[in-house]
């Protein structure tokens, strides 16, 4: 047994927009269902940052202790937990407590079941140091992971891998990556690299050596070149198998249905702020594409994208930052000022 | 060998929306790969008033002779085919000469090879007494089969049977059809039900009892019902399991994306004159919906469709006319007055 | 809340082939996640009778409460437990208590889980008037479901419904039953119908009735027929596209690699007494075939072949017989005498 | 068009088991819908080996020209033909002119149709300078590829890649190979790597670096170790996902069942003399496995693997030898001397 403290530091806000208060709060006891993990690193996600902002506000609840990709060690387990032990490493990821019983619970695809918590948005998330969570909620992180890399992966990589699988690209084949630059892309190019396939990175071209060094084959520059669909088509030689769109915005969303091979799929992940988007849907239908959305993982996925970065294959391009500076980090997303996934070090 | 007259009957025009006129021309002969095909009873489907209209434009050759869902008899067989013989039952699709060596083509999916030859379209069609075909891409219909009820499954049968298969709904879930009332749906409803699908069927009130009778478990009316999406989720406990669009309008095709269930596909088949719609992709991504295009089918698919038929499972509600009535089918067409598929038949 | 006696009846047996009494034992309290539901029909497997014999050995634990078929009524329900309220009609399965997370647990194969416990062999089963059971782990059976028609598709009918699944027969193609008279075979009929398949029943001559009653579209008696294989694939022009094996033994087992069809799948089921088969690895590599084992199937699977039969579509021919006849009917089991589904009635 | 000689070179034999000659035989023309090849290397496959002995008499014509490995150039091609042109490079396999016709061929299963012709068993194969193919049975190969490295692909690694698709097996799960380190298994070790697999590579222990090298992950002596299928599960962390079995003995295969995990997947490849094995079907039920025969693959597969070696992914380890020498390799390949691909230089 884990000899806590009497209280613990939290990352707190009472008001959208408001001020990010280091407040000091109890350490919650786990139930029996449930497990007590120390916090140690938690990624900082674009929709911590909308949901501070307020831009989500039918999913979230005031106040709020913000965060959702956490990563840290059991402390304390409940009675009648059998698949943890003290010590073990834990992952949080963004959907939690879900039914267990509707049909997309038993299916698999507990990410749509209708009765989930959310950590960081209707629930205290990860921007604080103890935190308790379902047993089988909570995602196995193999011993010997560095658990600041671990930590994106509980929603940005399970987010990218996802997408990437439902693209249906099979190895030897070609996807694009929009936005390829950015965290979703950068793991996202590893990710499609270790599956086998080639990528093809679209980004604003100061990117271009990012995306080529975590192993893109093709570059294309998103915004300055003259024909973005007409580039991809060469490149792929006919067009892309798959795509996945990262992209939170309509042009580059709408230009996937026209450089994707006949036959291929499109995965859409980034969510532009308005959110509707033009499809004509004559040649969709006449080139048999298909069109998916996809969103976070189950806990198979996170469980298979965590290996990869357990096994070394996916690295985290990472900056470790503050609790003090997660307003700071939220201002410098705002500017399009981030280059890496900024991982909150919690763990002294 | 069938002794064969010296010209045969043909429905030609000139122009869009010119005269239609029946022409004595030549018999063709069939090449080494090829077979002589006597038309029996040929569909007539919405593209082919399209193709005399100029609606698709782009894809047709003037004079034509329409007609893209044949059924008949072999008279002749080419010096080198192996796989007929004279007095088979053959049946013509809309596209053919697929070249056998492309992606689309090795992997099963010829409806997408670029090179195809489009009978009706860009080569003379099944407004004819006598067609060439080359041999593999004639479809085989079974000795027993009733041709009349053959010919509209080479393209309306086949295009909704390959719809459904692409809807991925299982047996005991729910289908919903838009615009099953028509042609398409009539034989769809049928289908789906083979299938072991629960069939949602959504048209104008005046089909409701003809939806209800080829085996539709519902029937809404997609004009007058008061919420349409939220009768379509009621009755479907959820929401359905998929949707095959076949109305071609803008408004129902957007409707599918709120009544389909989480997970769920939509495959369009419909295609509307003005083609662009609004796709609100944040649900679309939270509620981890598929989107596909579907067009025909493959050879395999045909001859799926087509057994369905031969076994007397799948019966098309058919209306015979003449090869001079062609032109009042326009006509009717234009008006919306036809209430099953209508046959040209040629057999005597 | 309803008001409970104080004691219950129970078929309990002490040692493997020994007497089955009926005792009166204490009614269980459900614990936070459990219901406790009253049961009222059984459904009596083969496995119980096995169970009794101890050929189970290393599965089972004495003494011993029989029974995995299990429908009834919610009557308590467990503090935290949400999805479930008395009235309720619930089912209970063979498998219950799996981890929820292992591998196969997170990919919604929890039949494959190493820790589940299994009523009715190392947990008290069915063959008493209540029993609890984790709320997740309990079949929804809608509300207007026959519960004597609901307790056998716990067992036998979500095992033979998911076999055909796995068999990855479409609708219209030809799948074979062997055994198809039997206890599941009569229930795989229906549900093969019911999902488009075209069956061959394979049986004892005195089957041939049943068999096609229930929907077989052939019937061949594995018995008296000179060539069972010949005959196969004759009856389906060129081999069964998919085959699910119920008949417990060898010969039936090592034919299906012979009238199966190129591509084609077969699944195993049937448990012999000696298990092991000869399989002769070439033609099976040549012809490109797939065998799979198949048991039982997960909730999803469960939730789908009762929909089934809450629908009417698969009925279950069934004897109903009372707690005191179960060692009767074992008997009669071994004399080979039973030709339904025996359910035990402990409804009043 | 290019010059050709008057005669070719061709590997002749007239009886099995008897001389192998180099004869002078003329040279074929082209057809309408054929390509004539200019062989430039032929990889020497087991099979042709078996071909020579005998072994496979019912499959094989005498007298014969052996080899089904073929890459080379196109010298004259048919009038017909519209997808080559001379000076394309071109490979050769096993089996062509399939029917197109059949359920198999028109679903993409062109290697289980019944009227394959047969290059190097039935017809005369690549053991020859000059060859005719039907153009649509040829294989692409891209420009810049080293025909010597495509030649192996024709068969031995469009065999060990289709059946790792087959297998299932995900990217960053794990795959054994049995008889890693022979001709096939050195091609599937850099498959299955390229597919993101990790890969048990089970060989002889003079194996283990040429396995290690090619990029298996683990090495396992499949003879002196003492649990084989303990060392596996273990390496596995509790059973590989897939096994694709190329050894051709009767343990190796057998043992793939019990170090399997749940739900995986064993694909057959290798063809022991004595085909037949022992199935012990109840934990192959038990544990839901899956069991596929696998033989060479389909025209994309041919494509899809060709495409591996174009981009220097995969390497054929591969001794150049002259057409004289055939018989030399033949008697190494009984002696069990072989350690690479030997491929006939015919280009001299």
């Amino acid at each position: 047994m884990v000899r806590l403290p009497e209280t613990q530091r939290a990352l707190v806000f009472d008001h959208f927009n408001g001020p990010l208060d280091i407040q000091k709060i109890p350490i919650p006891e786990p139930k029996d269902d449930e497990i007590l993990v120390r916090i140690l690193y938690s990624g900082i996600c674009h929709s911590d940052l909308h949901a501070w902002l307020g831009d989500l506000e039918f999913f979230t609840e005031l106040p709020l202790i913000g965060g959702h990709e956490g990563a840290g060690e059991v402390v304390q387990v409940g009675a009648k937990v059998k698949d943890w032990k003290v010590g073990d490493k834990a992952g949080i990821k963004l959907f939690n407590n879900h039914c267990l019983s509707c049909e997309s619970c038993k299916n698999g695809n507990e990410q749509h079941c209708k009765v989930t918590q959310n950590y960081g948005f209707n629930r205290s998330g990860t921007f604080q140091e103890y935190l308790v969570i379902r047993a089988i909620d909570a995602a196995k992180i193999p011993s010997h992971t560095n658990l600041a890399q671990a930590a994106p992966i509980m929603c940005a990589g399970v987010t990218v891998y996802k997408a990437l699988k439902q693209s249906e690209v099979k190895p030897g084949q070609t996807v694009v990556l929009t936005g390829a630059g950015g965290g979703l892309g950068s793991l996202g190019i590893q990710f499609a690299k270790a599956m086998g396939m080639r990528v093809v990175a679209i980004d604003n071209k100061i990117k271009k050596d990012h995306c080529l060094e975590l192993g893109a084959e093709w570059f294309v520059d998103g915004f300055d070149t003259k024909n973005v669909i007409k580039t991809v088509i060469e490149l792929t030689d006919g067009g892309a198998h798959g795509v996945v769109n990262l992209a939170a915005a309509k042009q580059p969303m709408e230009q996937t249905f026209e450089y994707v091979r006949e036959n291929g799929t499109i995965v859409f992940v980034g969510l532009p702020k308005d959110s509707r988007i033009t499809l004509d849907t004559s040649p969709f239908i006449f080139r048999g594409l298909t069109l998916k959305g996809s969103i976070v993982g189950n806990r198979a996925d996170v469980d298979e994208a965590m290996d990869f970065v357990a096994r070394g294959i996916v690295k985290v391009p990472l900056e470790k930052v503050k609790l003090e500076e997660v307003a700071e980090v939220y201002q410098r997303m705002l500017d399009g000022k981030i280059n890496s996934r900024c991982v909150v070090d919690l763990s002294f």
